[in-house]
């Protein structure tokens, strides 16, 4: 790791050809899709957290929008072609570098299905959400945030932090 | 360029380790400095767009939050400890794989001006924004928007996308 010239930051330099390969925080972008008073989960066939429960999410790509970017994950892993409403909550993971923008997401066919990421997708009521088995303190903190709104009627913005701390108290089951 | 087992894009794999190095959307994090009815602004002392008028706003780096970001960026080029107040605009810039992020920002006192990467840092009525000499759209977009909702006296988030019609329609004047 160098400081370049007017920085004040250690980067990755090539000691080879000189680039500086700057490491950014990356964007994490998905939805929640919403099926009558149900919303759609899928069961990850993939690390980390292979067989919890999760929103469709996942990194962001180069020369797609932020919204184009949560309907592409969401076909990848659901099999379905959403339309996205509105973005509902940002959520901060400074820890492990990460941005998180979730979308509420209409479904207009029920046309999900297993697909190479998701051993499982299928729609949850508020009562049956698998809260024991969710992937990611992210997801659940969605979801809660979500439920909550959705019984006030109104959706407001959602902007947040996640700490280790939540992650630590989220497998505390598991660990004891 | 490969694409690596179990990907569907190309991406940069070093020849020598064999490490991935993805290349995903960059967040640009800055603020909207506000000061009774004036916003702050910074004449650029970098490139690009050396000596034209932005918002502070830059690259988010590593372990901070997006609101940490635009407070430090905030810092860097205006010399001023904002207070982050919400998050007013989400912009995507595909064909330059940039998000923008921009918060209101509450000014406590006077202490701005010139810094290594700002020639001038001043306060502007919307009457006095130096519409023609703004560095990016994205920013032209942010000021125009801000104001018009500062009339209606109600700021609600703004999602809009950057296309680069956008830039040529900015550029026109100086391209004549």
């Amino acid at each position: 790791m160098t400081i370049p010239e007017g920085d004040n930051l250690p980067r990755f330099v090539c000691v080879t050809c000189n680039t500086i390969h700057y490491q950014n925080p990356k964007i994490v972008t998905g939805t929640i899709p919403e099926w009558q008073d149900k919303i759609l989960l899928c069961r990850r066939a993939i690390e980390p957290r292979y067989g919890l429960w999760t929103l469709p999410a996942g990194f962001m790509e180069n020369q797609e929008t932020t919204a184009q970017g949560a309907a592409r994950e969401t076909r990848e892993e659901t099999g379905l072609e959403v339309e996205i409403e509105s973005l509902y909550a940002l959520f901060n993971i400074p820890h492990i570098s990460q941005v998180y923008l979730m979308f509420r997401a209409r479904m207009h066919d029920l046309g999900f299905g297993p697909t190479a990421e998701s051993l499982e997708v299928e729609l949850f009521s508020e009562q049956e959400i698998p809260w024991e088995q969710l992937a990611f303190p992210v997801i659940k903190e969605t979801l809660k945030r979500y439920f909550s709104d959705r019984k006030s009627g109104e959706f407001n913005l959602q902007v947040a932090d996640i700490t280790p701390a939540m992650r630590k108290k989220m497998d505390a089951p598991w660990n004891e």
